[in-house]
């Protein structure tokens, strides 16, 4: 008879997977690039999907990940939005005392945590308090946020495609507001970055195409400036395409929009989103100060993180990538972290990944350079767009009639 | 020598064409397929472009049509939003006295306005006009609104990808409320026509797919019992996915919208679009009706009408083919009229074009039939999912983990 052999504990454990904060259109491309290559690893038994973040792991409302057919799983991987179900909470030293016994019970050994920097913050957290109780983990994040925030990574997956939505949007917003003059104003996420803002800028084919400015919430925000800017603007062309970020705030820092909502989420951060009121301010504020009667506000809201099928491939790819990497990391390095996607200084742009430590990636806030930024803080200058076309790819061709 | 003719005056004319209303996806393939078209009349002679509508007329703002490269044509059919540009403006008896002057002037015989059923209108205006006044024209309207709200058609241009994009649009919403539970509110364009609210319903895909409730123009909106509804199907589902027509009125015919927007355009139609306000309304009427604290709201604004690259293929193709149908029939016909789309009675889908009397179109709305509204009036019914899914086309497929 064969002898069975002891089984070797941190060599053969159970893996769980969970994502977290606002869905992307790409995240689950990370979700299926880790389960497909922890498919691959030897020393990986089961792999468990958690739903709702740290809320299925206290609730251990798992999914099986290995039962899952590849064709579901290459369907589920082009569909937008966390398939696993997503959760906007910070784990207490309670939660935590409760995710390791949860942990402990179903003989977890590797832990992924797809998502933004409060959910790297959660990561490394588990992370601590696993070390502190001694108990072997393998916790890594998985990047993912639209908003291009994190620290450590040149850009995140996520972005590319929210950002082609966004340069896609306004196009169109730009073709109407030529077809039928006035101002229009574009409201796009992000909370303290304003990335996703600038990549609007990618929408210009013609001199006079819109967005003619930009607002950004690393630049302080002055209502009077900001009328007087549209007024320029329309005064030279008759008509004016801005763009803003839902985090523009004033020299104090504070955001534009807490004078209207209130509601705060676990990690202390004010509902931004789901609501017109901060373009319907602005567009009033442009009615009263200018002679314009025209002035129309879009908030592209959950739409420029969830609409199907304008994707960017290369975020598409990277995000599979990174979600493999990062299983790979976990079964051959001794060290926990976050994949952190760095880019290559050649002509043609060309990504590459890297462990970084998560305490590097939590929490903390990566903002537009400013080199990114022109010096009246209303644009984008040329080295962003440079940095930023490659990761929305090619954009949709449109022509003018020649006069 | 070769002896000159005298110039055929009724023959031999030449062609005015412009675009008004509101934009479309689509509305320059009907331009272009006009163009194209009238170059192969031997009838017709310059081939000018209005610009902004009727404004470009009394102006004598033109674009020359026939010096348009091939490839120039091309991109622009492609291209969202009115490449003439377009205008909002009703001609006071005034204009259209002015309007003869411009067309006599530049021996305009074939005059083209692609729009809605106010653009019938001021299309059938110059047509009775001409007539009282004895001047030899071809007046045809030819049909432009996303809204799918004209008489004696089966389905406007413009419709198809409208409602192509309001479909992905809460299909994303659909799944992002799903991965995040809570209320979700979408507000959709049509002012008296619930057709592009109602096509939200081709997003569904599995049987708890959102959205889970549609109100549209043709219903009475009551406040109460639209929290009530809300109320069940999140009790029901723990999430809920609404879908609300910007044109939504209460039982006296007065639009909630108007309660909070004040500004009127020529046509007597009060701006509904480019306001957040109606989605913040209803999303504040749940917050305080349910105990739900997850309420966001969402006003496509003018994406659905201008976003490029989300285009339904039928609607391109028709869009096209009604511009070419309208030159064919001013050239060939010895009456005015409007160019209809009829859907033939095959299983498979199948259109063909008529023209119709200029009267029959101009200024009255085709509303939804109620066929096509479930009973409780939050709904909508089989028998127009089977009409709107070939105007869409396919929808991008999306998936599921097995549980």
């Amino acid at each position: 008879m064969k002898k069975t052999m002891p089984p070797r504990t941190p060599a053969h454990r159970n893996m769980l997977i969970a994502q977290s904060g606002g869905p992307s259109m790409v995240i689950n491309q990370s979700l299926v690039g880790a389960v497909f290559e922890a498919r691959r690893q030897k020393r990986i038994g089961r792999i468990l999907g958690a739903r709702h973040g740290i809320q299925g792991i206290l609730d251990e409302d798992f999914i099986d990940l290995r039962k899952q057919t590849r064709a579901t799983l290459e369907t589920v991987a082009a569909t937008p939005s966390s398939a696993l179900g997503t959760v906007r909470k910070k784990p207490s030293a309670a939660d935590c005392e409760q995710i390791f016994e949860v942990l402990r019970r179903n003989e977890v050994g590797y832990f992924f945590y797809i998502g933004g920097n409060d959910s790297a913050e959660t990561a490394h957290i588990i992370h601590a308090d696993a070390r502190r109780a001694g108990y072997p983990l393998r916790c890594f994040h998985i990047p993912k946020t639209i908003d291009n925030d994190l620290r450590e990574n040149d850009h995140t997956p996520g972005f590319g495609s929210a950002a082609r939505f966004v340069a896609c949007a306004v196009m169109g917003v730009n073709l109407d507001n030529r077809a039928l003059p006035g101002v229009h104003i574009s409201v796009v996420m992000g909370r303290h970055a304003g990335f996703l803002t600038a990549a609007s800028a990618l929408a210009r084919v013609y001199p006079d195409d819109g967005p003619h400015l930009i607002y950004l919430p690393e630049r302080p925000f002055d209502m009077k400036r900001f009328v007087r800017d549209v007024d320029a603007v329309y005064a030279r062309l008759g008509r004016c395409v801005v763009v803003v970020s839902e985090g523009i705030a004033d020299a104090e820092g504070n955001a534009v929009a807490t004078k209207f909502l209130k509601e705060v989420d676990s990690h202390g951060n004010v509902q931004l989103s789901g609501s017109g009121a901060l373009g319907d301010l602005l567009a009033g504020q442009v009615k009263a100060g200018t002679r314009v009667s025209r002035v129309r506000a879009d908030t592209f809201g959950y739409l420029q993180r969830s609409f199907p099928c304008v994707l960017s491939d290369v975020d598409a790819r990277e995000a599979r990538e990174v979600g493999a990497f990062a299983v790979t990391a976990a079964c051959n390095d001794t060290e926990d972290g976050s994949i952190a996607i760095r880019r290559r200084k050649t002509r043609a742009y060309k990504a590459y990944y890297e462990r970084v430590p998560l305490r590097k990636v939590a929490r903390e806030t990566h903002h537009m350079p400013a080199r990114f930024i022109n010096r009246a803080g209303n644009n984008v200058t040329k080295a962003f767009m440079d940095y930023a076309a490659p990761l929305v790819g090619d954009l949709p061709k449109l022509g003018r009639l020649a006069c």
